[in-house]
């Protein structure tokens, strides 16, 4: 368990047309199955590793858990693969009894509300129902936001050797990470992050920048927001409802921070020039 | 609907920390409820349009329909936002009669089997078990396969606006595009694709390349092998449970196929150097 990369031979064709064999390392991609008090509530693909973190990210972004006390226990199964080995791959989550279970059907919770079925507005609507906390901040250097992106990568141990993973990284107002985690899913990433921060007591988390390596989706902001994260800021392009969302919860979104330069999409007031 | 990318107001910033107000396009991402015979079966957040191919794509490579025939009709639903207008973000499907509903636990399909739970090995299991066609196709020459993330771009008519999308392309084995899809979610884009082939009748896609520019995960391994396709090939890495997956399908892998050189994971017996 843990495996971040597997090693494999592969052919590799220069621009010439000549060929080579040469090991390869690759991004280890494993489904992960989450079970609430014995119920499978959804199932993963993600790189091993930091499973609890990820199931406590998870728990709290969908709006299940508010605090690491919400939940009682969280253990592997005794699943086992056709050799008789663990896979580590079925994680059991026991939540604490005064906690109402998720229901079956979590994939729906943020994209339907009764009012208008399922639309961008009642995806927004749905975030604002579920959120427990404000993005609390004041602003951020630009300064420091601009080396965010440098600061992940340096922070990426595996990144440079596969190339295939997704990197999120939690930074305090003057740019130390407090976590990084890299993931196949870019969803899980975050979903590791945010769970560390709630187990070491950082949700509501205050005063505090993510950063991702790629793109800034409805579903990254999502996940920010129900942290209480001030700013989100991505070193690609954010989405539409991603733009709409950070709009309506006050979360300041930053993209294309790249090379010293970068755009705000929302509350740029939080980015101090 | 249809839309593809939304104008907003963005503060850029520049490296010297200058700032200026200009407008900047989005790529738009709303939610589509799927909906099979009245039952919902999913909820995926994609780019507005060509959502008839998105669903064909989708139950074909989730094993439900095997070919055009065994849907017997897509319609927008009567969803309204509050202002009464018509969302279409909910599509109904009507099965062939002959064809078997899926079960609601979709999600699953792909990563578990009866014998070993949860595991890798399961998965590809899954994906054996519900293979109907078999890769098939000659050698493509590398002179033709190096150009295609190229030709892929110069299908793209929104990427250069929005840096926020997805491509996924299918080609002929001699670089001629048959379909080029743009989406938020990568899968989205593959699955357009692979709706708009086989209403085109050209599932199982012998004799084909599917080229997309991004990673190459374990999902888009199978969405290739569940049409037929060949040759798969992406612009940055693959994962290791991809290419497993391609090893045991006998499809050919390509990753890093970028500026004229390239890696071949599985089965290069079809490049022709």
């Amino acid at each position: 368990m843990g495996r971040l990369t597997a090693r494999r031979p592969v052919l590799r064709i220069g621009t010439d047309g000549t060929t080579r064999r040469r090991p390869d390392s690759l991004a280890v991609e494993e489904p992960l199955e989450l079970r609430v008090d014995g119920k499978p509530l959804s199932v993963t693909m993600r790189t091993p590793g930091h499973d609890v973190e990820l199931a406590h990210g998870f728990l709290l972004t969908e709006g299940v858990i508010g605090s690491a006390e919400d939940l009682a226990s969280a253990r592997y199964c005794d699943s086992v693969d056709a050799e008789g080995r663990n896979t580590y791959n079925v994680l059991d989550i026991a939540l604490d009894p005064g906690v109402e279970p998720p229901d079956a059907s979590i994939e729906r919770n943020f994209y339907t509300t009764s009012s208008c079925g399922v639309c961008g507005k009642a995806s927004l609507d749905a975030v604002r129902l579920k959120t427990r906390f404000s993005p609390r901040g004041g602003p951020v250097p630009w300064s420091v936001l601009r080396t965010l992106p440098e600061r992940l990568r340096e922070a990426q141990k595996v990144f440079d050797s596969t190339g295939g993973l997704h990197a999120a990284g939690l930074f305090t107002a003057d740019g130390t990470p407090l976590v990084v985690r890299e993931d196949v899913g870019r969803h899980n990433a975050v979903d590791k992050v945010l769970g560390h921060a709630l187990l070491a007591g950082r949700v509501p988390a205050a005063d505090t920048v993510l950063q991702v390596s790629g793109r800034a989706s409805f579903e990254l902001v999502q996940k920010a927001v129900m942290a209480g994260i001030p700013i989100l800021a991505a070193v690609s392009a954010p989405s539409s409802l991603a733009v709409e969302l950070a709009d309506e919860a006050g979360l300041t979104l930053l993209g294309f921070v790249r090379e010293g330069a970068g755009n705000a999409y929302t509350h740029p007031e939080r980015v101090a020039l």
